[in-house]
């Protein structure tokens, strides 16, 4: 059997790279596979359910020999662990990350990159609100977009290389800049969770309505922000710290849209919410039409869905 | 057999309607079922998938001798359908509704009640983002919350009547006052739509990012806010002018946080992100823990949930 990879090395062991580790394995990407977590019980837990052939305490240890280095911690982090892998690259090795901030990445790994590694920024744009090496499942690429944001003078065959890699992972790939990556981002993702993490908070802190009536009722709509608001804390505040510029952009955005909503309430304005509304409807039947969800109802729970 | 219900009446054939038909026929509780709507296509589909034992253009043919009538209407509409019907109505019979607003039903359905007929507000706590009387199903109601306001004065053994009608249709039953069950929507449901609302709104005003890249991309957390904005938009204009005083409340404090929220992005304070997203998960797991949730994770689409 041929493998992509002879060693790919994953730093990190949640819910992206325990998926990474199971459609590798899955489709015969990597002959061998090196991890690597801060806690020991994530380690312990990869290595007991097969996402890794070895695990390695420091990621130095994790990464010799290997052609494929994949930064999967969260992107506070990956600065630091480039720092400290960066004497132990093999060289010719393809270095890439997970991160859903582009622009800090090249920021803060791109210094540690020594010559002769081709760093190649990535995003694969798909997860759940679980984490943790147990979290992860073989299908999660499949049929999403991962987008690459090469650092100019990247040589194109590795990009090409690399791409490939995400393809035999059921992806698509798009390659765009680190800076339009992280504006893209601040719309589709990072904005969407600081409102969901906002609203939680909000009918947390209410005096006229308790938490127990708030979680009872939460079928009618709140129950789906509490979904994306389940997600990991650290990678979400990391987030938010390294893609400043563009979420303070699109909350700006947002406030203004929510005022003339707020005075259309106000007033008594149906018409502007109607065809806010309209407007609202159209862009879900997109998404469905690009096959980024179905049509499917969500019903939360029970015998239509599990 | 015996039923619950000699003749129970719906007005409106929508989501909630099509599945209370569908639950009503299951469980044996009418014996005949009228229904009305707007729309030829509503009345002939209702009629043709056997919602439904009769279909009436006017409201007031479709309530005769009916032991049960239920507003099924968005809430703009309850009013006038209440006087349309209101000398047509059986005495003794039971006059409810299913709108997401208590205070403005009681407001514009009561003055038409006639006396002898016992006016029960009520509000089944569940939905799916689907419309038309396709859409219902008879499992909707289960283990979910019906929430009926009735107004002073009026005889509890209706009251327990209506509260087994939901029972038999799978609900749990709470009863509290209109205001309340407004405020306690208003944070549940009206603000987490109207922020859905306006979140996509502001993702389609872009000039930075495209639309179709919002769509591509939309898997990181946008899809989820585009499933609940797209909902009914005449419902909801109506829900928003209907509980405007709670509503603004809400976007007031949701308002407050998202200042607080923005700071901490803008000067860096990672405490109070990471602070603020640790308890949005604890409220997740409320939900979970109470059953109106499942822990299994949101794959958008696929394998794992279709």
């Amino acid at each position: 059997m041929s493998f992509m990879f002879d060693k790919v090395a994953v730093l990190g062991l949640g819910l992206i790279s325990s998926s990474l580790c199971r459609v590798m394995r899955q489709n015969g990407l990597a002959k061998v596979i090196s991890g690597n977590a801060k806690t020991e019980s994530s380690r312990s837990i990869a290595l007991e359910i097969g996402l890794v052939d070895s695990v390695h305490e420091h990621a130095a240890d994790a990464v010799k020999d290997a052609d494929l280095v994949i930064l999967c911690a969260p992107v506070g982090a990956c600065g630091e662990l480039t720092a400290q892998i960066s004497l132990s690259l093999k060289p010719g090795a393809i270095l890439t990350d997970v991160a859903s901030v582009k622009g800090a990445i090249v920021r803060d790994c791109g210094p540690h990159v020594p010559a002769g590694i081709h760093f190649i920024p990535g995003h694969p744009i798909a997860g759940t609100e679980q984490s943790g090496p147990r979290s992860g499942f073989a299908e999660l690429f499949q049929d999403r977009w991962c987008i690459l944001t090469p650092v100019p003078g990247t040589e194109p065959a590795m990009v090409a290389k690399l791409e490939a890699f995400w393809k035999a992972c059921g992806s698509n790939v798009d390659v765009m800049t680190a800076e339009h990556h992280d504006m893209v981002l601040a719309i589709t993702s990072h904005l969407p969770h600081l409102i969901a993490y906002n609203t939680v908070a909000t009918a947390a802190d209410l005096e006229s309505v308790t938490n127990s009536e708030v979680i009872k009722y939460s079928a009618s709509g709140f129950r789906d922000f509490t979904r994306i608001a389940a997600s990991d804390p650290t990678m979400w505040r990391d987030i938010f710290l390294n893609n400043k510029d563009a979420v303070l952009e699109m909350l700006g955005r947002f406030s203004e849209e929510l005022s003339v909503l707020q005075r259309a309430v106000r007033w008594g304005d149906g018409e502007t919410l109607f065809n806010l509304f309209t407007r609202a409807r159209e862009v879900r039947r997109g998404i469905i039409a690009a096959g980024q969800d179905t049509a499917a109802p969500d019903f939360g729970r029970g015998p239509k869905k599990d």
